[in-house]
């Protein structure tokens, strides 16, 4: 792995006093899909457990390496920056910050060494006491009507946006596939422009002294599809097929 | 709601042959949270079901809704714009776009009326045939060594990113222009394709009995330029031209 997912492995995901044992699986789930690895559980009801495992489908090498503690403070030994995930926004004068720029801000620290992120109960989040643990909070934004993320799509979102800051450039740059085929050049597209208004006008259906204004509609919508030279042969194919059924 | 709002719920969810119960219930969860309410399932295994409801949570409201289809087809109806999640990179031709990029331009299209955001099988993801039916594929960055998903985190992230993209100043609001002429829906599409399907088999240029292949092709092509509402009745009007001179 290069330096960025380096970063991303010294970022622990602390789960707080967690209910649901598949919760924890699929948090680990979400976790290695983001290529995070660090996974915290303090005072968890049942762990490990079926229902861990199960939810956890291949992630469950992170779920082997878990660390369980005792508190909170044993999860935070040696991080130097810690984040609560915070389900509402709080009145408390804490620094609050949206996941996007929480994310860019975690992993520059984790350069320098592990960095949390604290996830509380499902139920009823975080107590004042942990919270007191937490240079800031990230808040979801939500529907003000329906905040209750589900604790293991919270861990999916964040470490989505811990991922996403690792890797300057993917957000904008899914672009085309690999081996994407080559669009038809210029010259193809004028034959192909050429054989079909030959081909329309054998039909009748375009007017030969007028074809202009109907080949140019059909020109923008060609363009915008922007064939590549299989799909050029196929529509070439299809216009050869008409003229030879017409004869 | 706001006009923001409004939007969100225009976008709609589509899970196809979902196989474990609790997975729907888990999307409409992240969806309520993010503001959506439109889920329509094609083929569940199990639905309406125990498992489905209990890990709605809150979001029962959104499962009672959920519309149950027979086919992808009725899924989409009225639908302009359908994107496909997909868990990996496809080696074909297909636009994909990252979750940052298709947001904004999901909602905008949602402004003027419904539009489709498709999830494929837990195992095996959305075949060939339903990826004709999309005019771009929505790509999850992941780790390119445990890149699964699970659906209902899939549904979180791409739920979020909608939310955040509908947020007042996020997005160009107007939807399509004004004199910008309305993509053909999902229904005008599909009865084109299966009028150009008659023609081609007329025409002895697709074999009647493996005709998936090449129209697959084609759908994708013209997909990809997305035809209006008067360039789709040109395209029709050329194959009935073709048709008439045949007899």
């Amino acid at each position: 792995m290069n330096d960025d997912g380096a970063m991303l492995t010294n970022v622990r995901i602390v789960l707080v006093e967690t209910s649901h044992p598949g919760n924890i699986g699929a948090a680990a789930r979400a976790m290695k899909t983001m290529g995070l690895r660090s996974l915290w559980l303090v005072r968890p009801a049942q762990f490990p457990h079926a229902d861990a495992t199960a939810r956890a489908s291949g992630a469950d090498d992170v779920l082997a390496e878990a660390r369980v503690c005792a508190s909170l403070a044993e999860a935070l030994v040696e991080c130097r920056l810690v984040a609560g995930a915070s389900a509402r926004q709080r009145r408390l004068a804490w620094p609050e910050a949206a996941p996007r720029e929480a994310a860019p801000r975690l992993l520059d620290e984790a350069g320098a060494g592990p960095v949390a992120l604290v996830f509380g109960r499902e139920s009823s989040g975080l107590t004042n006491d942990e919270l007191a643990h937490c240079h800031l909070l990230v808040h979801i934004p939500a529907d003000p009507d329906y905040s209750s993320l589900n604790l293991a799509a919270a861990v999916q979102v964040l470490s989505y946006e811990l991922a996403l800051a690792a890797r300057p450039g993917t957000h904008s740059a899914a672009g085309p596939g690999v081996d994407q085929p080559v669009p038809a050049d210029a010259e193809q597209m004028a034959r192909f422009y050429a054989h079909l208004e030959r081909v329309l006008i054998e039909l009748e259906f375009l007017d030969p002294k007028h074809p202009k204004h109907l080949m140019r509609r059909l020109k923008r919508l060609f363009n915008r599809a922007r064939p590549d030279e299989t799909e050029m042969n196929v529509l070439r194919g299809i216009l050869t097929a008409v003229q030879r059924h017409r004869s």
